[in-house]
Formats: C-alpha cells, sequence, structure tokens
C-alpha cells in the first residue's frame, strides 16, 4: 500500500516567493526519485502563508530515500529559516 | 488546475471504527461523483486517532457540488459526534 505525507508549512510572509523558489528545485528533483508518485507544492485557497507539501511513495522504503537524498538535504535545511513555527508533518496509510 | 482537500479529523477513541464505517459509505458514493479524481481515508503511522481524508477535485465546482450532495449531506452530519475537536479542513490550489 503506498503512503501519503502532508508537510504544511507556516510561512513567514516575506519569505513566500523565496520558500516557493527553492520548492521549486526540490520538487524538480524528487520528481525523478524512485517510487515517488505524487509530490507537489499546494497553498491554501484562504491563507497564502500557509504552504504544504502533499506527497505520496510507493512504501515507507522510498521516503527514507529521499530523507537521505543530495537534493533534500541540501534544499530543505535553507528553507527552516522560511517558517514561522515548527513543520507540521503526518505520516498517512490509507484505510479506505 | 485541480484543487486538493486535506480534512484532518481527531477521533474519539471510542468512536474510531464508527467513523471509518461511515467513510467507507462516503467514500464509496463519493468517487462516483463527477470531477472527483481522489478521495480518501488515511491513518496517521503514529497516531491512529487522527484520520484524514485527502481529495483532488477536478475544480471548486464539483467540490461545491459534493457539499450538497444526498450522502453527504446524510453521512457528515452523523460523523460530528466521533471527533475530539474541530475538524481542520484545508483546500488547496497547487503552486508546482
Amino acid at each position: 500500500m503506498t503512503i501519503k505525507v502532508v508537510a504544511k508549512h507556516y510561512v513567514k510572509p516575506e519569505k513566500v516567493e523565496d520558500y516557493i523558489g527553492l520548492s521549486k528545485k526540490l520538487v524538480k528533483e524528487t520528481l525523478k526519485e524512485e517510487g515517488c508518485i505524487e509530490y507537489g507544492l499546494y497553498q491554501d485557497s484562504k491563507d497564502p502563508l500557509v504552504l504544504t507539501m502533499i506527497e505520496e511513495w510507493e512504501d515507507n522504503n522510498c521516503l527514507e530515500r529521499h530523507f537521505d537524498s543530495a537534493h533534500f538535504k541540501e534544499i530543505v535545511p535553507l528553507t527552516t529559516e522560511c517558517f514561522e513555527k515548527e513543520v507540521e508533518i503526518n505520516i498517512y496509510n490509507k484505510i479506505v
């Protein structure tokens, strides 16, 4: 069964463009990874400061490899200064 | 551009089975709706009381029709007593 990841970021107003720019690079490289079914950045329709990565992976091993990838380890640390508070990450298994 | 919906529910321990049962009916009927690309119930891998509906719709009109559908109006009110606190709903537009 595939797994879904929802990573919700509360972005500082002055950092929205920086974060989207960094995410573009991350999305482009991640979509090439084995086992990546879906990986996209989404903006809340009511609050443009809520930016959420919605992902789907073949299995947990693929997700672990993603965390260990060169582009993840290069780009993600650069994004942390963009956030107002800690990222909320949920890793989900499908029920229905 | 399609839209994503993430509806995160914090479910009472004694109501998890009831909520999953009601969701099965809702998912089955909703997947038949025009403009529904994805509609599934997911359980957090660390906290089984966090149950989240992850959805994708062709556009906002399809989502509005879903809120107005017979199965939505029948089933969703029955789920409210299953929750520990208010549902967190985000409606998202794709950025990258």
